[in-house]
């Protein structure tokens, strides 16, 4: 069974919350440990809404300081304070956050029964800001009015599987299956080496999600997310807002779609909505026309990569 | 037609938001301007889901610096921004919050199109902190872990309403209206003096309202409360956990319905409940026991006064 990598959304509006809409702030699960990504107002209710356990998250990544991606975040670590929690948590923003962040932390959280590790980042850089035996995480320079970073979620590989069926046949001793899983050969008595390939299954491919909110239309990180399983990218306005999206800083539909087609992602993920356009199926279908696998983010949906 | 003073609940949990309630937030609505009393996280998706209109909006009181009283607030402040709201903002809090606020002002709201206008209180004091032609609000002090202050609001006297078939009746001019309004009588060419009494009816009651959250058992708070339309007091344990409540400076059904009843008080609006209790049927019973006019506080309710 393929071990789970899966995108649920919290919050995909922008700037404000509406009658539809969250902002920014969603939960990037690789095999089980969660991941939250951005951190809009609000995103605890969200977080209970989904059921999701607090307890399964050990980091925050926040892209950029403007609210809507940030507001939420005080509430997220005073309620996992007051849960009971006692491990350590990670919260990786761009450097500017780290002295208003302090101070709020030293405000509202005293006393508090686990640390906060602040992790800055410099958001002009491609910087591996995690990294453990399953996954890393680095960051992905945006385009925006302020610092701000988008970040890629790529997978290690996993060994190959033992074909239970074939080691059984040639007699592999169970103690070697650890050295043929990553990729040894096995000699049999008179000699015959059996190619690894004939003792395993293919590992799964490893797979990889870049977060790419929010930013203008971006061409410079089309090499660094090439391949990607699926981009989650900008898509606060319509084309016909172009001018809009250039002077905020944000992305089109259609600019939201080229970069993913140029990146030859398995998948888009449209979020960011602005609030002005009343059907968001608009939006879906000018991304479609460039890039054929475009979703809209919705709230409280889980996309499996 | 009676004028508006009402409160509608957006969040009436403590401590985190659970599946069931927001954390506190509430508009007292008096004569149609808009009050914000505490400001939990999330207070500005309340707002919107309760369609109540942003600009309506220019004074917010914060009763303590908890982050379930006052995490939503740069929300709400920075979504006014976005609106583009230019009239100034009065944030009422604890003066010990002055000096983080600003520090969260100035690195989140910078050229921002109207002004934000900070009033501090001591929470220890009874003080007027508001104060207009329809309504003043003045400082409760409370019995919590940190400083923290409820809030009366007290409608100011209207005129008494000129009865126009008896001013019809005695020839009473118009351009005299305004003084016999005020308590004056009038007097007609034979000299017959016409008492005030007969030609007007009389105004309106003065309303009045407490917001009493959070704190423990604090009888020193009936006298200045004494005689209100409603009071809304925290009500965060069951009588069966009592000390629990006195342990973290909050109450129970039974102490809350105690000061309702000593305060004489017209109605109880039970809030701020601990999501331990399935149902909140049961807290009701127990304050139902002791105050009669009891209700639970609910998200999106509006209670009339």
């Amino acid at each position: 069974m393929a071990m789970t990598f899966s995108v649920t959304i919290l919050g995909c509006g922008s700037a404000t919350p509406s009658l539809k809409h969250f902002t920014s702030a969603q939960i990037v699960n690789v095999r089980d440990k969660l991941f939250l990504v951005d951190c809009g107002d609000g995103t605890q209710i969200q977080l209970r809404g989904c059921r999701l356990p607090f307890g399964g998250i050990n980091n925050i990544f926040i892209s950029h300081l403007h609210g809507d991606h940030c507001f939420g975040l005080m509430g997220v670590i005073s309620s996992f304070g007051l849960l009971g929690r006692t491990a350590p948590l990670f919260v990786y923003a761009p450097k500017e956050f780290e002295h208003i962040f302090k101070e709020m932390l030293d405000f509202f959280c005293t006393d508090f029964p686990f640390e906060v590790v602040f992790k800055g980042f410099d958001s002009k850089k491609q910087e591996v800001i995690y990294d453990d035996r399953s996954v890393s995480v680095t960051t992905v320079p945006l385009k925006h009015r302020v610092p701000c970073a988008g970040f890629l979620f790529k997978e290690k590989p996993v060994e190959d599987h033992i074909d239970r069926a074939a080691c059984d046949y040639y007699k592999v001793p169970q103690w070697d299956f650890a050295r043929i899983k990553q990729g040894g050969d096995f000699t049999l008595d008179d000699g015959t080496v059996i190619p690894h390939e004939r003792l395993t299954k293919p590992a799964e491919k490893p797979r990889s999600y870049a977060y790419c909110c929010d930013t203008a239309y971006n061409p410079a990180m089309i090499e660094q997310i090439s391949g990607v399983d699926a981009v989650y990218h900008d898509c606060t306005y319509s084309s016909a807002d172009e001018l809009k999206a250039n002077q905020y800083y944000h992305s089109t539909t259609v600019q939201a779609a080229t970069i993913a087609g140029k990146a030859n992602a398995g998948k888009l993920i449209l979020g960011h909505f602005s609030a002005k356009y009343q059907d968001e199926n608009q939006l879906l279908d000018e991304a479609l026309k460039v890039f054929p696998n475009t979703v809209l983010a919705k709230e409280k949906n889980t996309i499996d990569l």
